[in-house]
Parts: C-alpha cells; sequence; structure tokens
C-alpha cells in the first residue's frame, strides 16, 4: 500500500501543475511503473491539449508492457469530445494494472472506464488517497455532478468581526501572507465576483499579483449598473476578463459603452434591479465557469451565505481590532458548517469551513 | 544596371510574401550579395516581426562585410517603434553599398535614411525599378501621406453596363477566375466594405476562399441599422472582423446585440442617417486600416466616385447582357481616369483605371 500511495501523491503533485489551465476538465496526473522502476511521467498541461495518460506513455522510456499505471483520476472511455479515450491506448499498450483514486463523476465516464479495464483483464485498485484527490478536483466534480460551479466565498475581517469601518471605504487590516494566499486562489478558480460597490469603493484589480499564475474573470454583480466606466476592472488591462452581470432595463448607452471597451455583458431577469444569484450561477456553468471565488462586499457575502449558495468558506481573521464597522461572517446565518482547516498565515488566521453535510442544491 | 534590377526583382518577389500580413507597415524584400554571389535573402514576414534587412543579415552565409545589400524600400532610421532602426545595423555590419526602389515617404524616415548611410561612407543608389516598387507599397504610401487608406473600388457588371437585375436581387455574371481574383484581393487588402443593402440582398461572407490567404475584415456602411442579425457577416465565423458603422441615434437594442456576439459597432454623426465617408475613412485610419476594397453596391460605388474618394476603380466586364436592370460604372461622372490595365481574366474582362493626376485629398 505504501508503495501505491506514493505513486498516487506524485499524479497528485503532476496534476496540480495544471491549475488554472484545464478547466473545465480535471485535474489530472499520471505515473507509469514497472518493476519497481518510473518509466514516465506525465499531465494534463492545459484545456485542449492530450491527457496525462496520454503524456506518461509519451514521456515513457523503455517498454511499458506489462507495467502499472497510476493516476488520480478514473481514465477517460467516452469518445464525445476533442481528445482520443485513454481506457483503449491503456490496453493497446499492454498495462497489467491500473490504480487510481477517484471515479470520474462525469455521467459519460462513471465505473464505465475500470468496466472497459476489467473486461479486457487489466487489474483495477481503486481508492487510494482519496480525499486528497477529491479535494484536488473539487471544482470539476461540483461542475460535473450538479452542472454549477463551486463557490468559494472569502472574507477578511477584524479581531472583533468587522469587515470594514463603513460600507463606503476601503479598510485593508490582513497581511502580505494572507494577500498572497488570495492571490494564489484566484489564480486557481476559473472567476473571482465582486458586487458592484466594492467596484466603487475600492476599484479593485482582481488580478495575481503577488504570486505567479494566470488572472482569472472578473465577475461584477450590478443590477443597477452603477459602476464607473473609470474603474480599472473597465478601464483597464484585459476588460474582455470582466463579465457584467446585469438588468434587462439598465441603461443600454452605458452598456454600449462597456461593450465597446470589450466588457462582456449579460443582462438578466431581475426585480427592483436585484437579479438572482441562481440565475447568475446557471449563467456561468453555461459559460464553463466551474468554479468561484468571492470576494465581497457585505451585500454579495450576505446573498450567497442566506441563499446558502457556496461549497466552502475562508475567513481571514485579522489581529487587527476595528471597534466598529461593517459585521463580518456569523456563524448562526451560515448554517451547519465545519472547521476544515484553522491556521496562522503570517500576522493573521485563516479558516476554512464547508457544509457538515453536503445537502447543497439537493433536488437541482 | 541589369544586375542590380535583377536583385531589385528579387527583392520585391520576396516582399510579396508577407502581402495581408505586415500593415500597417510596408512589403519588403532584401537581398545581401557581394562579388556577385548571393549571400541572404529575407523579407518582412508579419507585423511586429523583424525587419527585411535583419532577415537578410540573419540568413547570410558567409562574411557580409564589403557586400551590397538590396532592398525595395529605404531601410529606417526612426527608433520610435518597436524594432531597432535598420541603418545602425547596415553601416556596424560592414555594407559598402545599398541600392533601394522608393525612399520611405514616412515623415520619420523620407531621405534620412539614406542620408545617414551615406555619412557613414555607405553608397547609395535609388530608384531601381521604382514604379513597380511604388505600386507594391501603394497602400503603404498613401497612409503615411494621406492619413487615409488606400481604395480600390471594384465593379463587376454585365456586358451591356448594368450591375444587376434590380437593387433587391444578387446578379451573378463574373466566372471562376474573375472570383480568383476578387479573392486575391481580399487576402492583400486590410478591409473590403459593401452597404448594408448588400448584406440584406446578396448575405455575403466575403471571405478568402477561392486561393490562399487570410480573411480581411468586412465593413459595412449602416447608417440606418437594418443588416439582419441572421446575416452570415453577423451570425457567421469570425463575428470580430465584422465592423458597422452607423448613426448615433441607431437601435440601442440593436447596437447591444450585434456588440454582444462580438461584432465592432462605431456610431458616428449622420444626417437622414447618412454619415459622411469621410468620417468613415478618418475611422478606418485611426484603427490603422490602411486600404479597402469597395465592393458595392450600387449605392456605396455612388458615394465613393461622386465623391472622387477612391484611388483605383477595378471593372470585372462580364460578356453576359442582362438588357436592362441597375446601371453600372460611368466613366463620366468618374472624373479623368486613365485605364491602367486590361485583360482576359477566364470568360470576363478586367480593366484598372487609376486618376489620371493624383489630387486625391490635396488640401486635407
Amino acid at each position: 500500500m505504501k508503495v501505491e500511495e506514493k505513486h498516487i501523491k506524485r499524479c497528485i503533485e503532476l496534476a496540480k501543475k495544471g491549475e488554472g489551465y484545464v478547466s473545465p476538465n480535471p485535474l489530472v496526473g499520471a505515473v507509469i511503473v514497472k518493476s519497481g522502476k518510473v518509466l514516465g511521467e506525465g499531465f494534463h498541461k492545459k484545456y485542449g491539449d492530450t491527457h496525462a495518460e496520454v503524456n506518461a506513455f509519451e514521456n515513457s522510456a523503455g517498454d511499458v508492457r506489462g507495467a502499472t499505471l497510476y493516476s488520480n483520476l478514473e481514465p477517460c472511455c467516452h469518445s464525445n469530445k476533442q481528445t482520443p479515450p485513454c481506457v483503449p491506448l491503456i490496453i493497446s499498450k499492454g498495462i497489467k494494472k491500473v490504480v487510481i483514486s477517484n471515479l470520474d463523476s462525469n455521467p459519460s465516464v462513471n465505473a464505465k472506464g475500470i468496466q472497459q479495464l476489467q473486461d479486457a483483464g487489466v487489474e483495477v485498485i481503486t481508492g487510494i488517497i482519496e480525499d486528497e484527490a477529491n479535494e484536488l478536483n473539487k471544482f470539476y466534480f461540483k461542475f460535473v455532478s450538479k452542472k454549477l460551479p463551486y463557490i468559494t466565498i472569502k472574507i477578511a475581517q477584524s479581531a472583533d468581526g468587522f469587515m470594514s469601518k463603513t460600507k463606503n471605504e476601503q479598510t485593508w487590516f490582513t497581511g502580505k501572507e494572507a494577500a498572497m494566499f488570495v492571490h494564489r486562489q484566484r489564480a486557481k478558480y476559473d472567476a473571482v465576483l465582486v458586487g458592484a460597490n466594492t467596484v466603487s469603493v475600492d476599484d479593485p484589480l482582481l488580478t495575481v499579483r503577488e504570486v505567479k499564475g494566470r488572472n482569472p474573470k472578473r465577475l461584477i454583480i450590478d443590477g443597477s449598473l452603477s459602476i464607473p466606466l473609470d474603474s480599472k476592472l473597465v478601464a483597464g488591462d484585459d476588460p474582455e476578463k470582466t463579465w457584467v452581470f446585469t438588468s434587462l432595463n439598465s441603461d443600454d448607452k452605458k452598456i454600449i459603452a462597456l461593450l465597446n471597451v470589450g466588457v462582456k455583458v449579460f443582462q438578466l431577469k431581475s426585480e427592483n434591479n436585484k437579479i438572482k444569484l441562481i440565475d447568475i450561477l446557471k449563467k456561468l456553468a453555461h459559460e464553463m465557469i466551474t468554479s468561484l471565488f468571492v470576494e465581497g462586499g457585505a451585500n454579495v457575502f450576505h446573498q450567497f451565505i442566506t441563499e446558502n449558495l457556496f461549497d466552502e468558506l475562508i475567513l481571514l481573521q485579522s489581529p487587527i481590532k476595528l471597534g466598529s464597522g461593517v459585521p463580518g461572517f456569523d456563524f448562526e446565518t451560515a448554517g451547519d458548517l465545519k472547521i476544515i482547516q484553522k491556521e496562522k498565515i503570517g500576522i493573521d488566521e485563516k479558516i476554512i469551513l464547508k457544509k457538515k453535510i453536503d445537502h447543497f442544491f439537493t433536488g437541482i
């Protein structure tokens, strides 16, 4: 068992190199081992590129016949996509044994890949380091099973539980390490999301600057289309990465101005200029956004939490006290949550919470 | 003289390989020759890439010291651009003699390149195969001197001088060879232009299909925004290559629909929904469109010809008679033109005309 865990750990390590680039595909690493010797490794580098298994075969030195293939995810067997399925390749290469962490919950694969391998006489072992591999592909699993993005809410707050002094003023109280952590998340998630008030007050960039990585799409919920046209998300770099969600009756001239600089505008039905969150999320899924990092402000957090539309909550707790201000995260209203991780991050504390029971969206 | 012509002809041949890709830069080829032996060749491949002279040096086998550099265009000497200037490179390489066709009429260069070469003791000969080289870079010379695109009007008409049976019906009477010629032009020009009526009646693709080459931008003059949203230029491939010129008061919802699929919309001031042609041309120059191929229909031709806003006119004359219909090109209204070329092209006849005196836009 030790050996299998070692190789699967390496698969997960390899898979992570694709973070931020493979969406809406899963993160996959693969290792080919024969007589205790690693013949080759591979991972899925970016969407549209060859799969991890194919890359592992291509990188293999020596005869792979009779070898064992390790991968964090069940190999694909469906051909309704760009790249050829991996299962026939694995069989044709004479692989004797396949060791994986998770089944692929994509309905086109789900256990069928394993079945085909077994039918061809290949031994299959599943469930190795399953939890870590589940966590690795949490975006993908949520997306293919619920047809909605995986949603993480990030709230930074003071030691006494306030998000900012007032609603119309930016308060910055978390440290460099917390900022680096946030930027690392941005590089992984397909999109970050803020409300129009945050754009007006903070004028954020929402880019990845503290660490290396690609910039996410930047989404703004703006029912009454109040964001300034000279805000950085509109007038700055890469306006085509800025997507605005607004009402059907929003000012046409302003929409034209946004579209003209390259900003994408989605007009959705609304009531009193409030768009239903679920309508935005469905639209995002339609646009192949598999993961969403919600960065504020107070109204947006409130909406996601009270409507129970999130998978994960990250609290960045500063040691600084504000005395008064806009109240931050309230355990009372957030339902049954369990703390997954709690650790110091520079001067701050990072607390990650998830639902106790994943009853998220049952019935949809 | 014979030898110089031979090498300059080769420069022009090389330069043409960049057609359609170097705009707004000029087409340039370069050949380095020493003791009668060609050491290296190069051409400007695409906008942003290295210049022809640099490529010729890079491709040169043997010592270029004391060699002669041939090029159809005066080497650049200005550094207010992406790539380093070529004149200092030529001097540092020890080139003894430079032979060119044209001076670069770009005000940043215009004879200064030659001056610098001569000051460094390099012999310079100009004016070799000048007319052909002028024709080669007619787009560039027009653009840098007049700050407007080079405009060619292409009219296909019947033997008895009609463009179509009626205004609301497409009539196709020219042959395969004429179509190939038209597509070859599309691959060279930055943009092709039609009126809204042509889009409604013909629903053209305006792409390059009969020959190899890149597709041009497709421009539509549509003051009252009447083009159907399901027309091929809007709902087909590459909508971002479709640019619509319309009035400030055009229907906002329709503009939003166009922008949303990726079409570019320019709103210009108009009178009775008619936009001044010169305003469109100035906007095009601002967007770095150096050349324009006007493909119809009757109203658009009429406007370009009566306002004298063109450099070249190509008539494709079919042997077929229509008897009646929309009148085609009328020499009377087109001002003082001279025939540059007249030749059979498949079943049709191609006639190319230019202004007798190039008084185009004097005073602007």
